[in-house]
């Protein structure tokens, strides 16, 4: 049984149907084909605004081109030193961006919070010419350690920004289960609270390959066309994106699939906490859980072929498990048997 | 009906049925699946050789990351004026390289030749390092106007690169039809003829987003994972890229696809040469037929709800048609019918 | 004696004297100093508008630093296929800019003209998102091959601007010897004319290392000074570039320099025009004049150690030969002499 | 007076001098100078190795093109937090290399140590392809706060880099002022200790505009021309910055310069250590101080005239002095006279 990423699970049959329906007949390139006009009406509403959206194909695309669009080669952009984009993309944003540099930040439960972010943006603004020019936050919601920005927690970075003429991007791969567990509006936590732009993720919670970058404010999208194009991102059978975006929208499947990953992920920290010499340092607000165990315990649930991965850390011993859409009720029973059965043994 | 692009064509059922049934149950992110595996051991067995096999989404990407791997960014690349990574790309190839050159060179058919590329590279080679250095080739097969190189005139073009150290790149997002044009063998237009890597495209031919970038030697694909995920063309669940490839490979559907979209373009052209008054400067090789058109006649089909895209040439009147695998012999014929009964009345 | 480029030369003794006055005592940093200050005054009366000045050390970071401020990453720049930023800068431009494309067009006396110009930006600009976007037009005062451009042709090429919305860029590394060759003002072949940009070129006529980017029209240089120092551009003790620019345009030095070194052309041009066998294409306007020798003449001067460059050309047998403000009278006259002797015994 | 940088200082008369030597007569172009062989024998002889030495004018030119000739666009550079390619380049490091990630870390007294290195290389190394890949590290000598690497330290960073497979560059724009600190030879605390490349500067100490990246090892600077020429820093009048380089190490002037700005700034520390309230954190080794002043002592000495620059640092209070070449003892005395004034006073 494999927790090692929401990356593994497959693709939904809703989504998978209406791919399959979409194969069908012509329809205009790039774009123009009416699955994609439909996605930004559904996304509008959806978002209770006149947002502009971009599907993409990956996380990394979604981030990197959304960063290019906000900030200046010379520019920062300040993110949680474990936020996927400072250390899971290969550099994609530096790329993109034409070698704007990243200001990676401490915090704890990986949330970027005021008092580290507004010292660093005076000390990369101090020397003007010499330094890059402070841009742009992003923070990730869900965040890459399962925990959930608030929106006040939200509102706190962007009046920061706010202050210092920054935009502000959210990091949203895991975006669904941020909303299901916080129970709010998908506005609550982006332009309500002062999100410029989202990068929206579907394939984490159901889809095959699809994302948006979905623009919250007008006049920030100014030539992201050409940008995306050039990335190599422009898809000439863009239905194809856009049609499974459409059917995660659906019925709320994106918020059910979420929800059901955080209740499968709850019900794993439950158990797991309830065992002697495991700690879980952060609240598992999300779709993932990060204990620290014991080596006996780790071992023993490695060799009766549960998959995860060890996670860097101050505290030797953390492992990260993430559910799915996909995870079902038995798998973590089952998971959480053989836990307790070594840690009995041992 | 829309004769614009093999891009406003959906996706072949055989396709989508294997994109459903990859659909169930989890499998390792990022490549590390069985499709990708068994898709690299088939692409072997096409190519008849020990290739090296990264599937991503977009032609612009497999372009642009191919030459990225293969010119510095101090280098130049030789290419067709009208090529399609120097015309359609939004200059993708000059991003990623980090603003390598692309020389655009004439040529009839749209095809390079050894006598415009020797003098071109001998006179960008010429000042050391005040100009860039020539270092990779790259030709579109089949061509931008419809047209297919024979493995004799890649044979030498490659000889003009083995002789100045280049490497030679084929863009082949309509390989397929230049494969069932010549009725060869893939390795005979490819390593044979002295091509190192070949962008393969599946979309245009029944994909809904499939395109490979395949390296035919050994040794020349030492860091390209990093530059694909750089550029946010790793997908996390690389199976559903996989399994439309492996499907489009199974029982040559790849090659009937081909051959049925060349055949209704010959149809298409044989049709149109007939009209008086129509010229068609270049032969009808693959998918596309690029006529020059009398202006009544060409306002006459649009009026009658045909779709195509006049196109920029020497020749004041050319339009372009583009044929596919859904393109059926009755839509030809009422094309056909309708341009007979307009040229008919002017 | 050395014909080959003006860039042989030394520096002029007035600027000399001025760098080491300059290095006494300390002065403000990062062009925060008297001499920086001064420079910018006094190019506003050379050029009689409120132009702004920035110095850097080489032509090519004046290039590619101006055409980066112009032009987008996926913007086109136009310019002439024998232009300094098109063959000699071994892609900087395509560097700087993050990848634009020069477009590079023909013309007679390596300029660039509307009927040619024209055409080439609504190519370009003919499928928008999926091509480079056209943004700035690049030439060259005085030409590569020697030519000037008039305040008329200019006006031309910047009509051609306006009408679709780009900027005009002037390389005048030989922008003094162009002034003196036409005897006009220096705003009549820049503002005036409709140039936005110019690459203000010391070096070459007297300097040790002095170019300067000169905005003509307010509001064009925003974020100007970011690009400089990220290129490593930016010197922190700039007394040194300014100092000698200062000197450079004092008592008009510029100007007799760059008369002095045309008239040595011309006269070379003149003494070669004479001889059997020998022709010269274009009109010498400038410091530099491109005869096509007959081979026992080219031979024969360089036998007698006369030094300079075979020159790439439609005419087999071009060489180039370059005065600077150090050529005197009587090395011109050595030279002809010398030719007119090898052209008698041959 | 002015303490704020040695950049505020001119240039030495002994270099002026051989730069108007320099300026007489004709001399190849672009490094085909005498000068400029000139200069690689002279550094070979001073670092006792078969150095391979590029000048350039700047020092954030030197350390980005340094760094670019050592990194992949998907590589790290780990360096101080504190270092001048972290902080004060505009991110140039981050747009030569393509967009590599400099990995900042911590460290007293501005050193890189193995016990923060070592454990960043394997966090960075930990994902591969999702990783950018560590690369090269970077260290400055003498350091941003003032203190010297010994050769052990400096060893110490470079076994790291061994057992890692990465590349050590030394950012030595104060490499005389190290030098001069620890009297050891310069190849003690270069290749001998494990050092590949260096960026060695004149202009903090004497030169106008003079910087060289000096390759202590055979085969490292393979295509460095190419990128020094695309960044615009090729020089045609290349002599003028190899005989600054030439005059600087002539009779050792570079010591002599660099032993009196260091017992000037010990003579500016010990003065103001016996100051009631004066902290000076950090050892001073080089030619810079750092003290934590009284808020009257720090107003005081400016309200006397006396220029220096607020330091960022974790305590307020923290200004930087800077002497040079030209910092004449009584300058020292009048400031220290001054500071025990105003430190009587108050």
């Amino acid at each position: 049984m494999d927790f090692s990423s929401d990356n593994v699970a497959g693709a939904a049959p809703q989504i998978a149907r209406v791919l399959a329906e979409a194969a069908d007949g012509p329809a205009p390139a790039y774009g123009a084909d009416p699955w994609t006009e439909l996605l930004s009406n559904r996304l509008r509403d959806v978002f209770e605004a006149e947002v502009e959206v971009f599907p993409v194909l990956t996380g990394t695309a979604a981030n990197a081109l959304a960063l290019w669009q906000l900030v200046p080669p010379y520019g920062a952009v300040f993110c949680h030193e474990d936020s996927h984009v400072n250390t899971d993309e290969c550099g994609a944003p530096e790329m993109f961006t034409g070698g704007a540099k990243l200001v990676a930040l401490p915090g704890a439960g990986a949330k970027l919070r005021p008092d580290t972010l507004q010292p660093a943006i005076r000390r990369v603004g101090y020397r003007k010419v010499h330094r890059v020019r402070p841009a742009a936050v992003s923070l990730t919601q869900a965040t890459e350690c399962g925990t959930v920005y608030t929106p006040d927690e939200i509102g706190a970075v962007a009046e920061v920004c706010r202050r210092h003429g920054l935009t502000l991007h959210m990091d949203g791969a895991r975006f669904a289960n941020a909303v299901a567990s916080l129970g709010c509006a998908p506005a609550d936590v982006t332009w309500r609270a002062g999100v410029d732009v989202l990068s929206l993720g579907a394939t984490k919670s159901g889809a095959w390959a699809a994302e948006a970058v979905v623009f919250l404010r007008p006049g920030l999208s100014a030539d992201f066309a050409e940008r995306r194009k050039r990335a190599g991102h422009l898809l000439s059978k863009m239905r194809f994106v856009s049609a499974q975006l459409l059917a995660w929208l659906e019925d709320d499947l994106w918020r059910r699939h979420a929800a059901h990953a955080n209740a499968m992920a709850r019900r794993l920290g439950d158990g797991l906490a309830a065992l002697p010499g495991v700690e879980i340092p952060d609240p598992v607000e999300a779709n993932m859980v990060f204990p620290v165990l014991p080596t006996p315990l780790r071992d023993g649930l490695r060799a009766a072929g549960f998959v995860f991965h060890d996670w860097p850390s101050e505290r030797d011993g953390t492992v990260r498990l993430v559910t799915s859409f996909q995870t079902r009720p038995e798998d973590v029973e089952e998971f959480l048997n053989a836990a307790r059965e070594v840690a009995n043994a041992s």
